[in-house]
């Protein structure tokens, strides 16, 4: 039986910028769009040109993506031509091969927000999809308010939808504006709409007002629709859009789906959702919800009790599907055996040979597991975990010794009279029983430290040179300015382009990044293969 | 037209008390049983009796709840009489007016999981029952299993139910163990289990393992069942129960379901049931989601550009419910896409009084978008937003003046030889032209910070006593150290419990972290109704 295909549409960058507390840098949107890649969804909306100058920019950056990257705009306003819209020129003049315009599609809306007449709006959306087809461009409409649209008059939302697929638009989605729409209703406006415009043309945008969001595309794709939009994680305005990390593993693994559809993602890439969700996350420097369907640290975890037995007997029987299809893992108690088997995937993982009844290996998951209990997290620091076991091991010499370093941060008013803050670092290195010190400013407390101690580091210098920190990523871990701190520092040889993580964990911000900053150093000398003395 | 009656069964406490990483108090379950009594659900699962200490001092407290309070167990083991089956003797002697045991559905389980035979399993049901029927408990019997089960073999499940119903079970309740089961399939399954036990005798207990257990539940109801298992803020073993928290609203508040059905929630209490949720998240000592269905507190927060404006207008067309019917607010909220009428709307939320012709409007929206270009974001800084309103409206006394700081941050070696870090921090303070000079030390340079702010702000000392730092939150705003940092800091009044957030951003982690600081006890001065010199 042959498969319907159905496409995945992020909107992480666009309608994911709408949720609250959530803003992306240049250099954020950029790492998520490769994310996106990487995953392999279908089309990548990138954000809304002309709206503001971050989105500008990212659209001004050379694109890669294997996806389509798609710019959002609205279609063109009533009372100005199509060739004078100022919104429709910056997303037509975007460069991306894709566009998506927004068009009320309830008349109430088309009334009082808008204020213009019905046949103006259609006339709008006909002019603005014809405009983009013209200019070479795959055209999309969202229907926004489609649903609240179709229950207050279904004539007019219909008329919207075929007069965007009658100009020639690739989709038409229906978008759940408010959130508020169940999925019998979305199934049921579905079924409607797909007798108007076929489903393979239609696609659905849910949110998770009434915690339905996946339950809605679903829906929608039960009736006939075969474009999904969503965000990495479910992150959106209010509540959130159509969370793909857990749409995605259903359409995938569920028989009822599996069955009868396929997208466009790779099993490959379905085994490391897991992975993908919580680098999201790290790139927007929040903790991951370990209950996430899937992909969540608690998703395969069972607490000591009724089942904790039975799972380890027959875990098929208790799982709806297996943790390691997206990448994650069952979670028991008394795990020492599954902990090991872990360590010794990661060490292979990293090329660092072990034998598995070699005794240092129940010493490295003694470290490990001591360590996470103060706070390190492994999974996201490679280079530092790669350092801890090659130490174990007692492969790792000891380049250089840092006997004391001194930070100092003042704030006061200098002789012109102005308020400034400096930071100034000294570090006392010890190489081959020589004494190093040095001294060096910094706009902060880290970046003075990590000068100080990369200025001289006497026989190895030479060989820091391409190193550079191009991430540095703060958490702390409970309440209060007497917190643990963790600190995340990405590094990067400039030479060969190779990025590392390093971690370092102290009640002392500046403390933990010293030490994130020592194991990169460090990292980088093993990787160059020295002996060291 | 009659409405059915829709039964809510809470087993928080029970099913919740699985979550990964929570762990009930005697005390915490005390404080939520009395949450949920208030809510008015109608039955209150309150633990496990016999399984653990903790729980059998719950059931030994004096019972004070409306609803049903309900002991879980285990229905009869196989090989021993039901006179002699302690885990039943441990239920029914909880002196609970409700039983609710848990049975094998899936014939595959009982045979590997209960090693006994499908006809014993029936009759370990039917004994059961009528023992805890005998003894005058409403019994009721949780089907575990029940969809995949179904699936497997659908006599065998049927069996079950009916065996349950036959033998006097009040309630049959069908349970989706692993979570994995779809809408669809459990609105098919649930019909055809109705067609063998009726519907009002049937109750539905989901989890969220596809982000569906809230579908799930309803998809049941529709097909019939009229009882729903689910918890507070949908915790749970794994990725949690059906949230009570967004089907409440839900059943109430939306047409198809408010016009065919009714609970036993008064419209009071659906009006607190954002200030339920977050009493929970309280006891529970985590921070409330912000992004939840209904209760968030994202939930009716709009950022969008395109919206904002609209939503002012008129909000009710863009909100799938009122805000107050569950006790929330609208927020619209302050970014750099916000417009004047945002604005106004924050400063009337916050109390701050300003004619919308008045330029100094103009004065602060240049200065909200010019700082949050900088890396300020005050949506989630309410306070420093107030700040920088009354400010920029000349209603913020100057109370003191920081003339310096002076941070320093040391690690070496003791004189014992152990490698020691200390922070310690210097404050220059003028209040009344009179300059104070305070130390202290901290365990990293934030909480020194803090410590020596605090230690002495002359006349105003006594008014910060009750003052504390709550959180602490950091954030890079684009790559390397040499970043802009923007700190977020939440107090709070031990006396009144108010919490408020103050933010700063800087080069410097610790100038942000400063500045923040510096907002908070301005803050409480200003709140404490300080005219200031």
């Amino acid at each position: 039986m042959t498969r319907d295909r159905i496409y995945l549409y992020d909107t992480t960058l666009r309608d994911g910028a709408q949720t609250n507390g959530i803003d992306f840098s240049l250099e954020d949107k950029i790492l998520v769009a490769r994310l996106l890649d990487d995953l392999g969804v279908d089309y990548v909306e990138g954000g809304y040109p002309g709206a503001n100058p971050m989105d500008d920019a990212f659209f001004a950056e050379p694109r890669t993506t294997r996806a389509t990257f798609t710019a959002f705009g609205m279609t063109k306003r009533a009372g100005v031509s199509i060739s004078n819209d100022p919104g429709v020129a910056a997303t037509l003049g975007s460069g991306a091969p894709a566009v998506c315009f927004v068009a009320k599609s309830w008349d109430y809306h088309v009334d009082v927000a808008l204020k213009t007449t019905l046949e103006e709006n259609l006339d709008g959306i006909r002019q603005t999809v014809e405009a983009a087809v013209a200019a070479g461009r795959e055209t999309m409409i969202d229907c926004e308010h489609f649903f609240d649209g179709f229950k207050a008059n279904p004539d007019y939302a219909l008329a919207c939808a075929r007069t965007a697929h009658g100009a020639g638009a690739r989709w038409v989605v229906l978008c759940d504006t408010n959130g508020g729409t169940l999925p019998e209703e979305v199934e049921r406006i579905v079924g409607e709409v797909a007798k108007v415009v076929p489903g393979s043309h239609l696609g659905i945008h849910a949110h998770d007002d009434t915690g339905q969001a996946v339950a809605n595309s679903l829906a929608a794709v039960r009736a006939g629709a075969r474009q999904i939009q969503g965000t990495l994680n479910g992150i959106g305005e209010r509540c959130g859009n159509a969370d793909l990390t857990t749409l995605i593993p259903t359409l995938m693994l569920k028989d009822a789906y599996a069955g009868r559809f396929e997208t466009g993602i790779a099993p490959d890439a379905l085994a490391s959702l897991t992975a993908t969700s919580r680098a999201f996350d790290e790139i927007l420097n929040r903790a991951p919800d370990a209950h996430a369907p899937y992909v969540g640290a608690a998703a395969f975890a069972t607490k000591a009790g009724i089942h904790a037995s039975a799972i380890l007997k027959d875990p098929k029987t208790y799982e709806h599907v297996t943790p390691e299809s997206v990448g994650n893992r069952r979670r028991v108690l008394v795990s020492d055996q599954a902990g090991k088997s872990n360590l010794l995937a990661e060490l292979a993982r990293l090329g660092v040979a072990i034998d598995k009844a070699d005794p240092k290996l129940d010493t490295l998951l003694r470290l490990v597991k001591e360590r996470e209990a103060r706070g390190f997290s492994y999974e996201a620091a490679d280079a530092s975990f790669e350092l801890l076991a090659r130490r174990t091991f007692g492969e790792v010499p000891v380049f250089f010794d840092v006997d004391s370093y001194r930070v100092m941060v003042e704030r006061r008013f200098n002789a012109v009279g102005d308020l400034v803050t400096v930071s100034e670092a000294v570090v006392k290195v010890r190489i081959d029983d020589e004494i190093r010190m040095s001294v060096a400013e910094g706009n902060g407390p880290v970046n003075a430290l990590d000068s100080a101690l990369r200025k001289d580091i006497g026989k190895y210098q030479d060989e820091i040179a391409s190193l550079e920190l191009v991430d540095f990523k703060v958490r702390i871990l409970n309440g209060g300015t007497g917190a643990i701190t963790r600190v995340l520092i990405e590094s990067m040889d400039t030479r060969t382009g190779r990025r590392w993580m390093t971690i370092g964990v102290s009640e002392n911000v500046v403390d933990a990044s010293f030490d994130a900053l020592v194991d990169s150093i460090t990292y980088k000398l093993l990787k160059n293969g020295h002996a060291g003395r």
